[in-house]
């Protein structure tokens, strides 16, 4: 009977929900981000400590995944297209060189430290894309996510994850042993932009007499439901055009913003949100195994990359010279990386291209890059702006922000009272 | 990769939530409750017809108990507990005849029909327990979960689970071969009625100034998780306890239902429930195999089944005599079997206590009785009253409850406009 399991899955939910919201709660007393509490409950229930949280659990990892889709959703939900488009080139230079230095600097040191290319490769490919999810969250947290440069980081990641499908398909070729197709590289990356764009413009003409249809219903509950099964089969779509869920939901999210229905979509979702969402970032938490941490060797390999995964990001900021907003958030913002730095190091154990020490390192890296954002992007929030840089008047620069950071204009913006 | 298998999850996700509302909606129009829509959108996507919906897919199970958990736990928060006292007698008498006669007539068909007398006591177990899921949902859908009547069939049912617990665990002491003890069976009884006692008491005394303490946390979100985690807590409490996990939700319920915070938690249970609930009910619906009802001999034994089944629990409506309200719409709303029956029938599968045509013919059972109900109850509701048995001022009759069914007093109030 199937009951006992059913039992354990209680246990681990209310042991989950109440861990994370109790250290969430803490961490906005400690002037951090909930997240970070978040991640830190998942690091005790995980299998290093008290080893409840199992992330590999197919009803935990369902749970997880339909999580990040919900966080994706209702911050395309709160996105601005316009806003996104305004800063189109700053975001694209951002993602480009966020992703070609990284890439760089960890193919670099890993030859250094005597690797063979093939590792070399994937470990400079698992530093390329910025896990969106921590970044999105934690800005919104801090009530920054609606600032030019919160829309620079938000479209940034978006792009980035495109060019961490593509880079993975291509490493996989290459890992696999055939030859490149210059024609397959091209493929993948329409694809992937074009799954975007044709979702954005078919979305704007065909969902608003959609959903004013299903408005009409009057059933309460409704439009809820009707937005999440938007949200799920763009997931879906997206992944069955070679595409991430991910870039699916949020582009649901985007379509939606401009719908007058998209208020009560926004209700039942963000309250969906207070369910998942932290099951997602605290199985994030649980994957980390404290052990494998204290092997010299492996942590030799794993700050190598961390310091260059953290230096290629940073100077991504930096990329876009010409804008005048607060470049050193930017950079921060794109630090963490997540699920695809995961993929790639399970591609690269998988395929014996990463001995399992090799893995850990890139593990590590990908959760040290995760921990370290959240504290360091409140510190760079919190230290004084260099007046030049953060002023520009009818923009809204940082400091006009921190006023409307207590608004309820963010999806968790209740994070946002220390 | 995991990924296969979650992008299909997405896929069962978007059909049933889609097919689910367009048919909930679809019944409403057609003057049946919005549960029969979610049972047949089950049936549709279920193995005998599409084949996409797999109810003993490990997390579609998960989906669907955490469903019907959170189901019994927006009952119970609308739930009044001196309301439920106060009809106490009734329902008990209710409960009891309820499981007497079904029991008695199912074992006497089953013995008629050339049954030994362990299958034919098996068959009368399955038929003892009222499923409180689609009663309660059914008559929330009408607008009726308020009425005298309503909070009759909810105390019964919950009596009844109960009951029905202490004969499963009696029935299979006596399928396992072993001799009977007295004092398991008063063990169990006991722990089982005096879970809910002490939940109750020992809730209504900790609780309060704990969701007090909560409630000043003021991050939003908070109150809505703590009082799902403690729902989910106390069905494992339940559980552990030897009770079933649905009477510990519906126990969180009644306990949270008298705290200052129980809109707060209300709403955010709500749209959890607009998501979780449809999961469950689908799920009922999706394990109908349509072929197995072809068979003219389970056919037969089903019948009989189904017609002492649906006698036994309409009679028991006129167990409490002295009671003035309406005895046919408590007889009708107890005949729906569910879980209970169907543990019953799988036990006696498992124990080969049942053939798996006996198996068919109980499940048989289970499912037309969960049919049937909903469209007997709206056209019960709707027939004429008697005036006499009916009026009775100051208690709420039928009559004075139809243009309360409008507000937006019941859980899923949504479902009764018509």
């Amino acid at each position: 009977m199937p009951e006992h399991s059913f039992t354990h899955l209680l246990a681990v939910l209310v042991a989950l929900l109440v861990t994370a919201k109790l250290l969430g709660v803490l961490s906005q007393r400690l002037g951090q981000p909930a997240v970070v509490g978040e991640l830190i409950a998942g690091v005790i229930l995980g299998k290093s400590l008290v080893g409840l949280l199992d992330p590999s659990d197919p009803v935990i990892h369902a749970f997880a995944e339909l999580g990040v889709l919900v966080l994706l959703f209702e911050i395309g939900l709160h996105t601005d297209l316009k806003s996104l488009v305004k800063v189109g080139s700053e975001a694209l230079t951002v993602a480009l060189v966020g992703v070609a230095l990284p890439f760089a600097f960890g193919y670099g040191a890993a030859t250094l430290l005597g690797l063979s290319p093939i590792p070399a490769i994937v470990c400079g490919a698992a530093l390329t894309a910025t896990s969106i999810g921590i970044s999105a969250r934690t800005l919104t947290d801090l009530g920054k996510l609606d600032t030019p440069e919160g829309q620079i980081v938000l479209g940034a990641a978006v792009l980035d994850d495109i060019v961490g499908l593509v880079i993975l398909s291509v490493v996989g070729t290459l890992v696999g042993g055939a030859a490149l197709s210059v024609g397959a590289v091209t493929l993948t990356t329409a694809i992937a932009i074009g799954f975007v764009l044709a979702a954005v413009v078919l979305g704007n003409i065909l969902v608003p007499p959609l959903f004013r249809g299903i408005a009409k219903i009057e059933a309460s509950g409704v439009l809820g439901v009707a937005g999440l099964a938007f949200a799920f089969l763009l997931a879906l779509l997206a992944s069955s055009a070679g595409s991430a869920t991910i870039i699916g939901a949020f582009s649901a999210g985007l379509i939606l913003h401009n719908t007058p229905q998209r208020s009560a979509i926004e209700k039942s979702t963000t309250q969906l949100g207070h369910f998942f969402v932290p099951i997602f970032f605290a199985s994030v938490g649980a994957a980390v195994e404290l052990g494998t941490l204290l092997d010299l060797q492996v942590m030799g390999v794993g700050l190598a990359l961390i310091a260059v995964g953290v230096i290629g990001k940073f100077a991504a900021g930096y990329g876009p010279f010409w804008f005048k907003g607060r470049k050193s958030l930017i950079g921060i913002a794109m630090i963490p990386r997540g699920e695809v730095g995961l993929i790639f190091a399970q591609m690269g154990l998988t395929t014996g291209a990463l001995t399992s020490d090799l893995y850990s390192a890139v593990a590590m890296t990908v959760l040290a890059t995760t921990f370290i954002t959240p504290p360091l992007l409140a510190w760079n929030v919190r230290s004084p702006a260099t007046p030049p840089s953060i002023n520009r008047p009818g923009e809204g620069g940082i400091d006009d922000l921190v006023a409307g950071a207590a608004t309820d204009e963010f999806p968790r913006s209740d994070a946002t009272k220390p």
